[in-house]
């Protein structure tokens, strides 16, 4: 029986939560924030591949499952107040987006014009359709 | 009267709160992960600098503002769901962790021995002494 104490170390928030950035290892570009319980990070490590808590399905999410844009994982790290983890990680096909573009963070604040104030823009452009990932485009 | 319909796309969770990565724009590693509500992204975009919501202390926390490692705002970005925000910062003094070290996420896992199993080990050294940094070593 394997040790699971690093599983304790974890804050683990009052829904049994940790958030979780996913950065790629190639680029250090910062690909997505997402949850992981407990099961999930336990998986995470004995599958070397990132595994997420779907907070909207409520169900073990193994990145790529259905769009084959798994991530490989390299790292592990925990923060230093233990309540907030990074996965670096390869992400297979370049595209760890749901809307297919190469990561979740593309809308850039504008400051805009005086009178308008700032605005969300699209920053990044979609490299893979959508349709061509998935039966149902909302899961990743 | 400036627009703010910038703050009401945010997704804000049930406590008003959205998880911010910090990352730094000249390595691009990411320093922390904290949190903001309205007003401190509000702030953030006013100020150029990143402030966030301090959840122990319950009030806004201009990071820096007593260890002068203060985070230079270059750009704010939104993710794909609209609940988890990126600030791209310049780290001043190179240092975002309370404990003086150059980010939080410092722990690494690593896989162990057979027996033992995997294990949280620190990966990064101390750059500056907290007891240089603060008044009070928990903040920051």
């Amino acid at each position: 029986m394997s040790d699971t104490n690093w599983l304790d170390q974890v804050k683990w928030d009052k829904d049994g939560l940790a958030p979780v950035i996913a950065q790629d290892i190639k680029t250090g570009s910062i690909l997505m924030l997402a949850w992981a319980n407990r099961d999930a990070l336990a998986a995470t490590q004995a599958e070397k591949r990132a595994v997420y808590w779907s907070r909207s399905r409520q169900q073990l999410w193994r990145k790529g499952e259905e769009s084959g844009n798994i991530q490989q994982l390299h790292d592990i790290y925990l923060d230093c107040d233990n309540d907030a983890i990074c996965y670096v990680v390869d992400q297979i096909g370049g595209v760890a987006c749901h809307t297919g573009r190469p990561n979740c963070f593309f809308q850039r604040l504008e400051s805009g014009e005086d009178k308008t104030g700032p605005a969300w823009r699209v920053s990044s452009e979609i490299v893979k359709s959508p349709d061509q990932m998935y039966r149902n485009p909302k899961n990743s």
